[in-house]
């Protein structure tokens, strides 16, 4: 399970880069592959199926496994954070082949902290992640955590924002923010963060949903102390200067 | 600024290699700068300090990058996460530099995911990063924070969570979670992911404290469907299998 960071050969680790290239089969979604493509050689075979066959391309990954092949399985960002990781060992212990293959997590910067890097250094204090999508996650708890991670004074990242089906639940995130963070609160969106067509977006909450936010988004939103220094945003750790 | 990931150089990004190759001066850490040693050329001014001199690190570098010098501010993990970004932003905004310098912060594999990749994939749900050393945050919003997100059902990524004179607060900090999460909830224990002596316990919040953690440790606390598989620790997104 290979974690390809954002999306630039740049920000490939040599540790996946090495995997990817050991492995007979490589599995994963198609833009990433497509992303990964000069890295390859082409004699690998490479399965790569769309957005919500997640169950049937970890099945596929294991089967390739199975038959005794080295099978590199790919998540963007890294593997264990809404990746593909878990699943994966979820269905490898269903088959009772946990114990008798040889299973790797390869870590990747994922993109909270790339998207972070973008915006200058809203992450320096602590901070919740959450994933937006309620395809797995009832909407009832996804709205709990938002309103405990703004009593808290978290810094929040927002996995999955929207998409082009789901647009409403930003709204809705932003209105329990607003319950305990200030409208003033500074806030930044990356799209494509470390890919083409890349954008950063420096706002606050007040004027979250006047900018673009799609699937392809990181959205941060600081605590009580983030504030702008020029372009850039930071949430102070508290060091006297 | 330059995340150098959790420590090997097989985790280090090319994008994070090449600033380092470019650097004429490099700033960092000694531990870390040691760790980075083979990939540097002799000729590189290196400015090492201990543990406790992050604004005076931070000082010297732009000192020397005013002075005209590619300047490498190295942290490990990602320089965003309780690293060195903000600070520095925040002395380059107090000096008048922030515009006129060209300023760049590059991401790398923080320790958070570093350490759940060796757990399994504990963080495969919303979880919250959290340190719990007190000398820069009041202990009462450590404490706080922690509460809300036991309260939340997030899956918890401790960094900082001993050190030899801080030892009660692991201790204070499991008490809190034990009145959210059962004594059963897995915990994971990863002491210098991907470094020599790397370390890596799995256990549960009852048994926490018998386990060695020191300040070279990441510790996470599962969700109520955190649970083992195999030799991992798995966090279910919720697929149906
Ligand atoms: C299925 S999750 C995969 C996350 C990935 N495993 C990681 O660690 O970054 C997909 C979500 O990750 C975020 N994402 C992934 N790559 C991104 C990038 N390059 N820029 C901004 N957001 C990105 C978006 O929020 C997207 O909806
Ligand atoms: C000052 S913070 C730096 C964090 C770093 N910027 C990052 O993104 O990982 C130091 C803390 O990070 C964690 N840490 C850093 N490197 C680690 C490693 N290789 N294994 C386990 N924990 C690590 C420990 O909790 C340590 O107390």
């Amino acid at each position: 399970m290979v974690g390809t960071g954002p999306g630039d050969a740049a920000d490939l680790s040599p540790r996946a880069l090495q995997a990817l290239q050991e492995a007979r089969v490589i599995v994963g979604y198609k833009t990433y592959i497509q992303l990964l493509a000069p890295l390859l050689t082409p004699e690998k075979e490479v399965i790569s199926t769309g957005m919500t066959g997640e169950v049937d391309r970890c099945r596929q990954a294991i089967d390739r496994a199975r038959a005794g092949n080295s099978v590199a399985l790919v998540s963007s960002g890294d593997p264990g954070v809404y990746g593909m990781a878990g699943l994966a060992l979820e269905l490898l212990e269903q088959e009772g082949l946990l114990e008798t293959l040889a299973v790797e997590i390869i870590p990747g910067i994922t993109s909270a902290t790339a998207a972070a890097a973008r915006l200058g250094a809203p992450l320096m204090h602590d901070f919740v992640v959450i994933s937006l999508s309620d395809l797995l996650t009832p909407w009832d708890l996804i709205e709990k955590r938002l309103a405990l991670a703004a009593a808290g004074d978290f810094v929040i990242v927002l996995y999955n924002p929207a998409s082009h089906k789901r647009t409403g639940q930003l709204a809705r995130a932003r209105e329990i923010m607003l319950q305990h963070k200030r409208p003033d609160t500074p806030a930044g969106i990356v799209r494509n963060a470390y890919r083409a067509e890349e954008s950063v977006t420096v706002t606050n909450l007040e004027h979250l949903l006047e900018c673009p936010v799609d699937m392809l988004s990181i959205v941060i939103i600081g605590n009580r102390e983030t504030r702008r220094a020029g372009r850039f945003l930071v949430t102070p750790r508290g060091y006297r200067l």
